[in-house]
């Protein structure tokens, strides 16, 4: 099994490589986000549209195991969006981007936003040529998750706390998700959110332009 | 590639199998708990484990990418626990269940939880010998996750809606995950319950002692 593991990484990587290139010959900015089903990626994804709409051509691709849910929801503000269905497959993969972008028509120096299917392990592997994954954690999620899942929140350069507006109603210690967070990841940059009530919104914003310009 | 998932699948039918006879043999009640990360399928079962250690020999086996935090949350109320990581694995199988059930030294007409990987894709595919799957839910994931990973609510035989003690504080159409659930598996009971405030507990006892009676 483990030959054939590596042949399909392998393999994954080249894709992942030439769309990287593809990526960087057009100044498009590819996030991965990943996260747990429910973390708020979409709500999170919908709410920045609305907000960076006028500055930067946007675009999204949608993985999802079944359902175009995701992508009738981000189509709903305007900005194209494309749905993979990943059937029994618990992840996108390089070579389905690479499809997704040929269809997709994107802009040069378009911010491209890839939703992977909700899952903390099996996105964690395969890259699919973006520029940074952003781990999604809600707080409804509980402080371990960073420990119980170390290969996401290692592989992340951004983790996003959402649903911070829900902290008073939960038993949730955020100093120790961020200390396990971090020790998983001594690197990892930290921005704590609320997609529904626009808290802290603004330093993601900030994340994203810092990177939109360089 | 399809090949090779069927070799392991057809080899994992076979531990399954196995596992199913014993536990037969046995009288033991074998459960396997599915859900997202972070539903509170540990805080669930340690709550149920207080209410319950009177009634029948418990135990438990705990699948996790890494760490032996619920192993230890579980020993802690006395009960013995069991902890498999799996890894760069994303769900238990029926051979690694097979060691554990050897280790544990299970009393006759035990009660055994088995708590998955927190992963709402992978698990689905894989037959541990249980009796049923019991898949759990939070209601901070949103309504839409039956329909988003319809495997998972496919296979399982009960679905436990948890959490429903935050459901004043969050935007979740409780009518329409039912209907969800209920799209995707005609024949699947639900349980609306609170780990935290025990609100619907009772109803989750009655359904374990239903089929411990059987």
């Amino acid at each position: 099994m483990v030959q054939i593991e590596q042949d399909i990484l392998g393999k994954n990587d080249q894709y992942a490589a030439a769309n990287r290139s593809w990526f960087r010959a057009k100044g498009i900015l590819a996030l991965n986000l990943v996260s747990s089903p429910g973390s708020g990626k979409t709500s999170l994804l919908t709410r920045s549209i609305q907000d960076l709409k006028g500055r930067y051509p946007l675009a999204v691709i949608e993985g999802d195991q079944q359902t175009s849910h995701d992508a009738d929801r981000i189509r709903a503000t305007g900005v194209s969006a494309l749905q993979i269905n990943t059937g029994k497959g618990c992840h996108l993969d390089a070579h389905m981007v690479g499809h997704a972008i040929e269809s997709l028509g994107l802009a040069e120096k378009s911010l491209l936003f890839i939703e992977n299917v909700g899952n903390l392990v099996c996105p964690a592997a395969f890259d699919l040529g973006e520029a940074h994954k952003v781990a999604i954690l809600s707080v409804t999620e509980g402080e371990d998750k960073p420990l119980k899942y170390p290969d996401m929140f290692h592989a992340a350069d951004l983790m996003i706390l959402n649903k911070i507006d829900l902290l008073p109603y939960l038993d949730f210690d955020l100093a120790l998700c961020l200390d396990y967070a971090r020790r998983v990841n001594p690197g990892i940059e930290i921005l704590q959110v609320s997609a529904r009530s626009g808290e802290g919104l603004d330093a993601w914003y900030g994340w994203l332009a810092a990177r939109m310009a360089s």
